[in-house]
């Protein structure tokens, strides 16, 4: 941030008064500008033994597969924002079941969940973002090929949890220079 | 957001290409400035069977009830955020336990999560925004003072889980016009 979104004058990066980390703060019309990590939400979507998963069409990490996910907008729920990920990247609807994964990835300021969500049918298509969505049994699952760690570890705690037939919600923080 | 944080000129608010939703847009420089959700994470503090809670000093709601929480910053953590916001709104050193409440607030683009959290010790001081804070026994809670609504569900769910002997995680959405 260069500019005051507000007015268009040039911000400084100063501690404001009564506060404890920099901002980017306007001189000019006096304007904090506060910013805040971002949420990207998902599902894991299930259809009988099988697990949805999309090839990614775009950057990064194109050509590596993901549960299908992105980042939240504003005035939606989380609920909102993983049926409408799920529906523009692999096509599917589903129905959501729990809040499965939570991973922080603090070094990006990002936050990423998962839901549980169950195929309503075996339909389904990949999105503009998407170059291929396919259905994986457990051992076709292209472990060496996943483009983020957040969705290899909701993967992993899910067929953890499918054999151990208890599903909890999971809670992990990825720290800088893991490979997610 | 009037002009371009990165050049300063006007911004436009459009469709950018293979987009679906207006976005604040340079035609400038060609950036396009996504404005997503903020997240606002806190604890209910527990010291035996007594709840600490604070009176807020500052605006929205000065004067009223609520946990300990406040908006999540970049590069830390959902627990770093928790256990920041409870050492400053109430100066209290706490053990995070289960991450216990999920409220989406779609209307004002916010997801507040409450950790349940065990102080380590009775100590406690109301940090600069908060007037006051109290450990209130279940029977002296502030109902009818209380600040937000997603403190009031994460006390009830609290209290609720807390005879039942059974914690879970709760995810609630707040609808628009209701009391929050």
């Amino acid at each position: 941030m260069r500019y005051c979104s507000n007015c268009g004058r040039e911000v400084d990066r100063k501690v404001p008064a009564g506060d404890t980390l920099p901002r980017f703060v306007c001189e000019s019309c006096g304007t904090v500008h506060y910013q805040n990590p971002k949420m990207v939400v998902g599902t894991l979507p299930v259809f009988e033994n099988r697990i949805l998963l999309a090839r990614r069409a775009i950057e990064p990490r194109r050509g590596l597969w993901t549960l299908p996910a992105g980042f939240m907008e504003n005035n939606e729920t989380t609920g909102e924002a993983a049926l409408r990920e799920t529906r523009e990247e692999v096509g599917a609807e589903v129905e959501l079941g729990m809040l499965f994964s939570l991973v922080n990835i603090a070094h990006i300021s990002q936050v990423h969940m998962f839901y549980l969500a169950r195929m309503s049918s075996e339909a389904f298509a990949p999105g503009v973002e998407s170059l291929e969505a396919r259905l994986f049994a457990e051992e076709d699952l292209p472990w060496n090929e996943m483009a983020f760690r957040s969705s290899t570890l909701t993967l992993r705690h899910f067929l953890d949890d499918r054999r151990a037939r208890q599903f909890r919600v999971h809670l992990e923080d990825l720290a800088a220079g893991s490979r997610h």
